[in-house]
C-alpha cells in the first residue's frame, strides 16, 4: 500500500512550500493524483485568501431562489433574490416554492434584534468571595473596560457583560457590537485587552479567553435563552388559496405536521431545534455569502410556530435566537462572496440577516407543506438524482 | 432605490430560464451587477450538478493539513493528508500543529462504530392501545419491512427500529446501513416504501415521513445518546516533550483549560458540545469533501476528555456520537470533491470518517493548547488578517 | 446571640445519645425550644424507623382524591382512591375534579412498561482499546454477571446493560428487575458484587459505583429517552359535556393552553417537563405512600398530549418515562405508609404506579382546565389560605 | 374482587363529608381497612391544615445532623443543627459526617442571591409586531404594573420582567420579591392583577397565567441560567487531615470521582444536575421544614466543583441556581414545621436557605468521599436495613 511508505518524518511539511502551485504539485506527485479542478477553481489571488497551506479552491453549486417580498421593522418593503450554495437537490426549489406562497400572500415581515457578538472567558478566582468581588470590580470598572475594549477596533462597541461564579471559576460573557462584521476575531482581541487590564489591576488570571460560555459553534441553551449575534423573527399569513394552489395542501395539514414533527418530535428527542430544517437554509446561505460554516450550528437552533386563522389562512412564523453573520470580514472578503451579497443587495449586516430570515421562513414552510402532502420522497427522487 | 421597483409580479421566475448562463445574465441585468467570479468558478458541467436555478458555482479556499499518522481498529497504520476548506485563518495551521504533536507522539488511534442512517417518521395511532399494538405489529413484521425497505436500493440494509408511543402519536426511528453513502435520500425512499406497506396492512397513516425523531440537522440529546451515522472516537498520548516543544505549554495547563472550558463551561451553558471546536474541523472537512453542510450540526456534538499520565504525558481523546458522512452520493459526486477525497486516499466511508476523527483530535488539541498558552488572539491576529 | 455560643467543639454529637428521647431533650435544652409536635408525631416504634439521629417524626396533612376508574393493559377495570400528602391547598381538590371528569367519560386507560432499576458505575479503562475490550468482556461474561448479581438478593433479576466508552472512562448502566421494591439499595449491592467480579477477572477498577449515568435523582435526557424504573402512560377521552360541566371550559381552550404552556413554553425554556405539574401529584403520592422524595425529580419529566376529537371530545394523555416507585422496602415499610397503600388497594408495584398514572392524568387535566378557564388564582385564593 | 363493586356512581364524594373523622371512617368502612396511624398522626387542628378531603396526617422520621459551622456573606459565623425528614437510611449520617469534616476545616462560607419568585404568563399577541409592541408597552408601563402588583400584598415587591416573542405568543416572566415566603400563590395573585390591567389597557388576553416559562416544578435550563427563588453557593477548604481521618480517603480520590461522576457522567447523560445528590438533602430538609415537595425538582439542578489545593487540601464548592424556599406561608405554617425551623434557628428565608446550602455541601462531600472510598454499598447495608 502506498500510504504505508508515507513516513511523517521523511516528507516535507506543506507549509515549507513557497506557493500554492508548488504545494499542490508536491501533493499530486506524492499521492500520484491530479488536482485539476482544485487548481481551476482557484479564482482568487493568493492575497485575497486567508488560509494556510493553500492548494487551490473547492466549489459549491450556486442557485438562486426568490425573489421574496420582505417588510422590515421600519416598514420598508423590498424584493430580494436569495443565493444558495448547496449540493442538496430540491433545496433551492423548496425555498423558491415557499417564496412564491409567501409573495402571493403579501410577503413576510422580518424582525431583528442585535444581541451582540460574545466572548466568554473564564477566570481563576480562588474562592467564592473572590469571584463575587471580581464581579463587583467588573461592574465598577465597566467604563474603563469599555474604553480599553473599544481601543482595539474602531468598529467595535462594548455593550455589557454577564457573569457567573462557579466555585473557583468566574465565567464572564462580554457582549460587543461589531457593526457589519460577524466579529469573532474582533471580540477576541478586545477581550484580550480586557484580560490584560484585569491582570494588571486585580492580578486575576484568565484560564482561557474562550470558555464555552461564549458559546461559539456548539449548540447550547445559553444561546437559545440569551441570544447571540442577532436574533431573527419572520412571519407571514399564508392565504388559504396559496396553501392549496402552491403548497398543494391545507393549513390544517401543515399545522398537524408542524405539531407532530417540529414540536412533539423535537420535545421527546431532547432537541434545541424545534424546526424542520433551519440549518439547511442557513448552511446554503452561509456558503454563498462567505460566512463561517461552523456557525451553522447556532443557526440550527430555534422554533417555528403556526396557527390556523379563523378564515382558514395559515399563520406561519420562525424564531432564531442566535445567528452569527457578517457583511464584512472573514470569508465575505472574497470577491466571489461579494457577488452573492450583491445578488441580495444587502447594505448592512442586518439587511443580510433579514433576507436569510425570509429565506428560512420560505424553506421551512415549503418543507412542512411537502411533508404534509407526502411528497418529500418524491421531490428528492426527482431533484436529488437527476439534473435540471 | 432599485429594489423598490422589483415587483414580484413582473419579474420572470428564474426557473423559467433554459440554462445557467441565461439565468445568470438575467440576474446581472436585472440587478445591474456582475457575476464574473461565480461564472468563472463554474467548473463542473451542468450534468454533474444537482441544484435548481443554477447560476454558477461559489468557491472556498482549500488548504491541506497533515499528514497525520492514524491507526484504525484493525491496527493498520497510515499517514493521511487532510484537505480543509475554510475562510477562517489559523484553522489549517492549528490542525497542522496538532498533527505534528500527535505524530511525534506515535500517532492517534481512531475507532468507529457504524450506527446507521436513521429516518424517524411519526404515525397517527388514535390512542395508546393502538400505538402499542402498532409497535408490536412492527416487531412481528420486521422481516417483511426489511424486505420492502431493501428492495428500494441495492446499497441499503435495514438494521433495526426504535419506537415511542406518545398519546396518539407513534414515533419510529428506522436504522439503515447505507454503505458508502451518507444516505439520507436512500433512507427516505426506504421509509416511504415501509409507510406504504404499513398503510396497506394496518391502515395506519404517517403524519410525516420525518418527525424530528430522526434527528436530522438539529442538535439533540437523542443523537448524543443513541448515536447516528457513525460514532467516532480518537485518542493519543501526547508526549510531554511534544506538549512543551510543539504546543508550547504543559499537560497540566491543557488539563486545566479543558476542565474549565470544555467541561465546566459547557455544563453551565446547557450545551451538547463538551468540546472546544469540533464543528470547525467538521465544517472545513465537509466543505472540502462534498458532505451536506447542514450536518455540521450533528458534528458539533460530543466530548473531549483528557488525563495527565503518571509520567507527565497528556492523554487526549475525543468522542463524536453522531457524524453523518459519505464517500459517494450527494455532493461527493462532484469531481472537485473526489479530488479532495483522493488527497485523503479514503477507500470507504469508514476510512473517510476515521481521517476526520484524527483531524478533529489534532484541531482540538491545538486549540486547547493555544488557549492554555494564551496565544489564541495572537494566532488569529497573525493568520486571520494577513496572508501567508 | 444564642448561636454564637454554640461551639462545635463543646457540644455533644447527637449520635452519642442512646435514644430518641434523650436526643430530643438535649436539643430542646441546648436550643431552649420545645419539640412537642415532633415528639407527639412519633407514632412508629424506633425499630421500624431507618434513620440516624432520630428525634421524632414530622407530619404532612393527608387528603384523599377519587375514586378514579382505571383500566389497565389487561383490560381489568377498577376504582381507586388516591391518598395525597401535601400542604398545597387546592391540589387534592384539583385531582378530585379531574377524576370526576375522567370517570364521567368512562375512566382512564393506564399502561406501564417495566424498564428496571438502574445503577451506572464508571470504570477506569486506560484507553479506548481497553474500554472497547471491556465492553466486549461484559457481553461475553453476561451470564456470569447475571449469576453473581442475582446471588445478592432473591428479589433481584439482572436484565441487561448499556455502555459508553468515553476516553479513559467506561460508563455502564446495569438494569435490574427489583420486583415490588423501588430497589436502589438492592441494585447497589448487586453492582458491588459485579464490580468485585470485574476486578478479579479483569483487574479493572471502578471509579465510582454510581456515576450519574444511573441517573438517580437528577433530571436527565438519558432517563427521558431510555426510561428508568417504570414508564407510565395514561389517557382518557374526556366527553365534551364533562369538559363543559365539570371543567367549566372547552376542548378547544384546553388544547390552546396545553400548546402554549406545556409544549411551546417548555420548549423555549429548555425544559424536560412538557407537562403542567406532574411533580405536584408525584410528590403528594410519594409522601403518602413512603417513596423516596428525591425521586420526585424523575417524576417531573415527561409529556402531556391532547387532541380535539372530531366530535368535540378532548383526547388527553400523559407519558412519564422514568418513575421510581416501590411497594415494599424503604419508606413503605412504615405502618402509616402501608395504610395509605391499603387505601389504594395496590397489590404490587405496577398497580401502585398505575394508580399514580391515573392521578397524574386527573391532576394535569384539571390544572390545564383551570388555566384555560382563568380560575387558577381564584382556586388558590379560596383553598390555599382558608381552611375547609 | 372488592374494587369491582366500588362504583363511582354509587359512592359518596369524600368532600361531602362534614369532617375529617367521618371521612376517614367512611373510607375505613368502604375499604374494610384500618387507618389507625393516619388518625394518630393528626396532631394539628383542622384549622391549621390547608388541604381538601383531609383524613389525617402521615409522618416521616425526623433526624438531626450537625451542627455545621457556617459563615454568611456578612461574615457572621454560626453553628446550625439540620433537621432532615427522610426514610433513606444513611442520609442523616452522611450529612453529619460531612459537617464534621467541614467543621474541622473551619466551617463553610455560604453565599446567596435573591433572584425572586417568578410567574410566567403567556399572552395572545396576534403577530410579531403586536408582540414587540406589547413588550414595549410593558416597559413603558412598568411603574403602573409595579403599583398594581404590589397592591395585591404588602409582602410583595415587583422586581422586573423578561419577555420573549414567539410567533403569536408573548411569554413574560415576572420577578417578585416575596420576602420570607416562597410566594408562589402571592405571585399568582399579583400576576392576575397585572393581567387584568393588561386586558383593560391593551385588550391583550392571557392564554395561561402560568406558561412553563416560570418554570415551576419542572427541570429547565431557563432556571439554571437565570436562577429562580434564591441562588445558593457554598464552599469549604477541607483540610487534608480531615479528608483522611473523617472521610477516609484523599483529595485526589475525591477529585477523580467528582470528575468522573458529577461532571463527565452528567455531561454524557444530558443532565442538568452536575452534582452527586443535591436533591436528597433538599428533599429531607424541605419535608422537615414544610416546603413544597414538588420544588425538590428545582433543587436537583446545579453543579459541584472541586480543586486540589497546592498544599493537598480539597477545595469543595456547590452552586444551586434555583431554590424555592420559604420561612412563612404554605406548609411552614404547621406548628410541627415551625419546630423544625426553630431547631435551625433561622430568622428569615435567607438564613434558612443558607443552612440548607451548608447541609447540601456536607451531604455532597460525604457521598463523593464514600464513593471514592468504595463504602457506599457498605453504608447502605448497615444503615439502610437495620435500626440504630
Amino acid at each position: 500500500m502506498f500510504f504505508l511508505f508515507l513516513s511523517t518524518n521523511l516528507i516535507m511539511t506543506l507549509k515549507d512550500f513557497k506557493n500554492t502551485k508548488s504545494r499542490r504539485k508536491y501533493l499530486e506527485n506524492q499521492l500520484a493524483i491530479e488536482l485539476e479542478d482544485i487548481k481551476k477553481a482557484l479564482i482568487h489571488s493568493e492575497k485575497e485568501i486567508t488560509i494556510e497551506n493553500l492548494i487551490g479552491e473547492t466549489t459549491l453549486p450556486l442557485g438562486v431562489a426568490g425573489p421574496i417580498k420582505i417588510q422590515n421593522s421600519k416598514l420598508e418593503i423590498r424584493n430580494y433574490y436569495i443565493p444558495l450554495a448547496t449540493t442538496e437537490g430540491a433545496l433551492v426549489a423548496s425555498v423558491n416554492r415557499g417564496c412564491k406562497a409567501i409573495n402571493q400572500s403579501g410577503g413576510t415581515k422580518v424582525f431583528l434584534e442585535k444581541i451582540g457578538t460574545t466572548r466568554g472567558p473564564v477566570y481563576e478566582t480562588k474562592n467564592l468571595e473572590k469571584g463575587f468581588w471580581f464581579l463587583n470590580w467588573l461592574k465598577k470598572n465597566e467604563n474603563l473596560i469599555k474604553q480599553i475594549a473599544e481601543k482595539t477596533s474602531s468598529h467595535l462597541k462594548y455593550l455589557k457583560f454577564e457573569g457567573k461564579v462557579i466555585g473557583h471559576y468566574t465565567f464572564i460573557r462580554f457582549y460587543f457590537d461589531t457593526k457589519d462584521a460577524m466579529g469573532m476575531n474582533m471580540v477576541t482581541f478586545a477581550t484580550e485587552a480586557i484580560n490584560k487590564l484585569i491582570k494588571e489591576k486585580t492580578g486575576i488570571n484568565c484560564f482561557a479567553i474562550s470558555s464555552n460560555y461564549c458559546v461559539d459553534k456548539k449548540p447550547s441553551w445559553l444561546n437559545f435563552i440569551f441570544g447571540r449575534g442577532v436574533s431573527l423573527w419572520a412571519e407571514a399569513v399564508i392565504k388559504k388559496e396559496a396553501v392549496k394552489e402552491i403548497l398543494k395542501t391545507s393549513a390544517q395539514e401543515i399545522f398537524k405536521v408542524w405539531l407532530a414533527k417540529n414540536i412533539i418530535g423535537s420535545s421527546i428527542s431532547g432537541s434545541l431545534g424545534f424546526n424542520a430544517h433551519f440549518s439547511n437554509i442557513v448552511a446554503a446561505f452561509f456558503a454563498a455569502t462567505g460566512q463561517d460554516l461552523a456557525h451553522v450550528v447556532e443557526g440550527s437552533i430555534g422554533i417555528t410556530t403556526t396557527k390556523i386563522e379563523n378564515n382558514g389562512d395559515l399563520y406561519f412564523s420562525i424564531y432564531l435566537p442566535s445567528l452569527m453573520i457578517g457583511l464584512i470580514g472573514g470569508g465575505t472578503k472574497l470577491s466571489i462572496k461579494q457577488e452573492a451579497i450583491k445578488i441580495i443587495g444587502a447594505k448592512n449586516k442586518e439587511e443580510l440577516a433579514i433576507v436569510l430570515g425570509g429565506a428560512i421562513l420560505a424553506g421551512e414552510l415549503s418543507l412542512l407543506a411537502s411533508l404534509a402532502e407526502g411528497s418529500l420522497a418524491k421531490a428528492h427522487k426527482k431533484l436529488g438524482r437527476t439534473n435540471k
